[in-house]
């Protein structure tokens, strides 16, 4: 159904959507390229929110080329929008473009308006194929396609540790335990997230900034810190820098006149708290998720948290995807990487399936999915 | 100074090599391809101790093959013996051969014969040329360059873990920690080794057999309980199978009647028990393992041990790679790889350097060698 030709076109659409990785949240990363006379006559990737999607960003490239779009063939990662979003519909750009033919990868996630796009394309007489590289163009959006089916961010756990499982020394000290590429790579995955979530342990312990430094990016992601208790100290790293991003502190409730007190220093400087409890008086993790996702358009969740946050994530079945830097020493004694509970059996354990494993530097590096 | 063609004649050979992974010990591995008119004319490789070496195995298959062996090219992945062991010379059944060229990929790494088989040849009138996938040949040949070099065997210390490195539930289990595959993967390993050492908390705990069962061998490795103060039980599964291969028991010293009533028990039935002591009063391993390479002839150790002697081995510095295999799951509370030191600061760890990492099955391993 598919020529060579198409999936290498197809290819660059991809290597296209790559370029909105750190860009395009909350909208998904698609990338576009349009082909005549077997010649890339324009290219695009999503702008900015509220900028243009990566069809009009292509169509315009085309122009700007001197290039006539008629009778071309584009090739998209994600079907073209129907729907007056912030933005036009991009299939109202395509009809008036006139290509021959558009391949795209995927549909809409979206169950609201999935396969409407390409049913105005073919209306309009354009001849439509989709599922060109589909799981590569799903891969891209895992974040997006999670929002919109299931109404929750894709969550990813970042952790490093020693060969021997460790995060810190008993004394706490953990910088570094992966090298110099390790946490450069670990910049890129922070990068693109929407927000990065943190615990206010971490924050007390480290006081790590949490913002991207080691890649290029044009947006820095929300920090959320968990915190029950509303301990966050007012002078934590992690509160500066607001020009860049939003900060959220999350407690469990503001059920005391300190905590409101607290609170309302807080907002006046800018950082929102917002409250979920659950039951046992903690965060509810899983009702702060849903409302990051549904509240707040949030795609995709990066986690750099310790031992203890760590443990409540996995216990409640809030990670979808665990990135894990080993580095090649023993450490000993020290914290480990989280804090779930002891099985009474190995058989009741519950196994992650290993997507990936690559060398960063000197230190190995696995990602692993639910199985 | 070689062609492709040799590359590939050398890489047959290495092939070659592979078939003694199991057998050859305590010889090097070592794989010969004779070649003529762009053809193999013979090939071989070492066969158990006291039968024939390669290059006497690929003359004999050449012969066997009605093919006259005078002006070929030999491939051979180590340097033509000298001297008289237990066979005789293997060049004097060279120089008889008469090839026009014998390219050898590394010298005998026995400094008081190294180069000697070649310069025969060269005496021989026989083109000779060294060098040729050398570090490929070096790799297969880890524990007896060891033993001749360093007068220590090599030693690869095997430890399955979760991700958050833990080999066993706090009340001992761990069977199983990996998959099939992996644990099949681990006999590849132990039936390569001279012997298998185990801690007598191990033999305690599991009860193993460690004999090569998942993968086919002609030999089974020595089985080396180290065992202090002499408490391994007489009906424990390690002591059966002594057809197959011997077992040593090492304590510290048979210092009491007891222990001296004990090691008679155990040798009436054949199992060997020797005593070194350090200063602690325990297993003496540094001594242990220069025994094993300059008394025993032992290249190769594979330790399958415990949290604790894995801790000792590494702190006394006896482990020269490590074999680790991670299940794609976390733990939690449990028993950790290695008993070692708390490190003061991060600074004062010592790293490893990843050889390779691969999937096996669902499981990760990864090999490392000191730095």
């Amino acid at each position: 159904m598919y020529s060579a030709v198409d999936h290498q076109w197809m290819g660059e659409a991809l290597g296209e959507a790559q370029k909105a990785l750190y860009l395009a949240n909350p909208n998904p990363r698609v990338g576009c390229v349009i082909v005549k006379d077997g010649q890339v006559i324009g290219r695009g990737h999503t702008q900015r929110v509220g900028g243009a999607h990566a069809e009009i960003q292509a169509i315009a490239d085309a122009k700007a080329n001197g290039k006539d779009i008629a009778g071309s063939t584009i090739y998209v990662t994600l079907e073209p929008c129907s729907h007056t979003g912030r933005t036009p519909p991009c299939v109202n750009a395509l009809v008036v473009a006139r290509p021959a033919k558009v391949i795209v990868s995927m549909l809409d996630p979206n169950p609201l308006v999935s396969g409407g796009g390409l049913a105005r394309l073919t209306d309009a007489g354009i001849e439509v194929q989709c599922g060109l590289l589909e799981s590569e163009a799903q891969a891209i959006n895992r974040g997006f396609i999670s929002r919109m089916t299931r109404g929750l961010p894709w969550v990813r756990m970042k952790i490093a540790a020693s060969l021997d499982g460790k995060t810190a020394l008993p004394n706490g000290q953990s910088q570094w335990i992966t090298g110099p590429l390790a946490r450069a790579d670990g910049h890129h995955w922070r990068a693109q997230a929407c927000a990065i979530v943190t615990g206010v342990g971490t924050v007390k312990e480290d006081d790590p900034s949490l913002n991207v430094r080691e890649v290029s990016t044009h947006r820095q992601p929300w920090r959320i810190i968990v915190d029950s208790k509303l301990e966050t100290p007012p002078n934590a790293q992690i509160l500066n820098d607001l020009q860049d991003s939003g900060v959220i502190i999350v407690c469990a409730a503001l059920d005391d006149v300190d905590k409101v007190a607290k609170a309302k220093q807080f907002q006046k400087r800018g950082i929102e708290v917002i409250a979920f409890a659950n039951p046992q008086g903690k965060v509810d993790l899983p009702k702060l998720f849903t409302y990051l996702a549904q509240e707040r358009e949030m795609n995709e969740i990066h986690i750099e948290s310790g031992f203890k946050l760590n443990g409540s994530m996995l216990r409640e079945g809030c990670v979808d995807e665990l990135l894990l830097y080993y580095a090649p020493f023993f450490m000993g004694e020290g914290i480990g990487m989280a804090n779930v509970p002891t099985l009474p059996n190995l058989s009741t354990r519950e196994d992650w399936r290993i997507l990936d494993q690559s060398m960063i530097g000197t230190d190995l590096r696995i990602r692993l999915i639910k199985n």
